[in-house]
């Protein structure tokens, strides 16, 4: 029997290299807020989502694609851009048939980071298309890398909690030697059942709830399914697979 | 009432300047095996454990001390020292009275790197001297990071476990606002009452024993208190703290 693909759990992309992004499908996850968002943006019709690294080109493309800009930096509106990183702000009302250009803090940034190291298979994944990405990775029988953006090249327990989500629902079809997998899952299991009440004791929990009142978004990033597509990456934008 | 001090929990050597070692107490954790090493031969009486970060100073400063040499890459003993880096080697009868000279693959090297960052406060934490480290946390009253040296950079579940004992037993003494911390807490109060049943989980179990054999080193190392005193560093080699 020939083996099984590999999956790796990565925790901070500072420790990106230590991986073989090339042979591997690359799961970017971060689950306050960036993937939660470019998944609903799909979902709800945008065209495409335009993932950029800087400011300055937020602006620049979003100009020449009359698209709409959108980034945050510490939770907050980048000046000169229209809209945040909040999920819920991209309704089928607003969002069909146009193009988002985003920016955050660390889930566009692990994108480009996996870019410029060589990743060729690079999809999106949070909660609100938990399925979507599971199915994927089950099917095309690759080795995977579930890259946990996490906050300011911190661990965080929000990307780790998706990470050992998706491990939980596929693990039977990868070799796991993966001390970081191991972790990821346990800490799913032990709070799947109610991942709303362990939410409060998150750090990224009392920036976005405490400062700047963003409930509605926590649950909705941490429920399953709500946006079940999947964005994949070609050719400088997220689009969702057929 | 004052703030209480802040309590940190590092990964990954890699992440090391995410924090600050200036101003804390940095505990070295490498639980397979280097800080159970240190600390088993101080507490069976050597004069000192001199960490090196490389062969060539291990083989010179051991020749300059008449002293004993050791240190593994990959789990052997490197060319041209004497002793490897298994706290079973470290008796009385061979090391009371001697210097040990040692390097290893990850924790002598994270050592070397707070140096570099500028820690001045600077322990070695493992089970056989948990009690002993958590001591000292709590009445130096001041920051800590505790710091995993994990496997070749990556994370690893065995130093996570000491990290979260150390936090189960000194966390109401400390401001504790880190995912990492709660995390590594968590997996230990999962698992702390039977490490030992959860050990051939852990990614370097394998190499450790299915390779070399070294089920009891695994069993040891594991174990409380069972060489509970307090290496600290100063001047370039780690001593007991009287």
């Amino acid at each position: 029997m020939p083996q099984k693909p590999f999956l790796h759990t990565l925790l901070s992309p500072r420790l990106l290299d230590l991986y073989d992004v090339n042979d591997s499908i690359v799961v970017i996850i971060d689950v306050f807020r960036a993937t939660s968002t470019i998944v609903t943006a799909l979902y709800n019709g945008a065209e495409k989502v335009i993932p950029v690294a800087g400011v300055e080109d937020c602006i620049a493309i979003g100009k020449k694609l009359s698209a709409v800009t959108a980034g945050e930096r510490d939770g907050k509106i980048i000046e000169g851009l229209q809209h945040g990183n909040s999920p819920l702000e991209y309704s089928r009302e607003f969002i069909e048939n146009k193009v988002l250009v985003l920016t955050t803090t660390n889930g566009t940034r692990l994108l480009h980071m996996a870019l410029e190291k060589g990743a060729e298979s690079i999809i999106s994944g949070s909660f609100p298309n938990l399925s979507a990405v599971c199915d994927h990775l089950v099917a095309e029988k690759r080795n995977v890398i579930l890259g946990c953006a996490g906050w300011k090249d911190r661990f965080n327990l929000e990307d780790t909690l998706f990470a050992g989500a998706v491990i939980n629902r596929v693990k039977e079809h990868f070799t796991i030697h993966c001390d970081s997998s191991l972790m990821a899952e346990t800490m799913f299991s032990k709070h799947k059942s109610n991942l709303l009440k362990f939410a409060p004791q998150l750090t990224h929990y009392h920036r976005l709830v405490e400062r700047f009142g963003l409930i509605e978004d926590i649950k909705y990033c941490l429920t399953d399914d709500v946006a079940n597509v999947l964005p994949v990456y070609k050719e400088g934008k997220l689009i969702v697979q057929k």
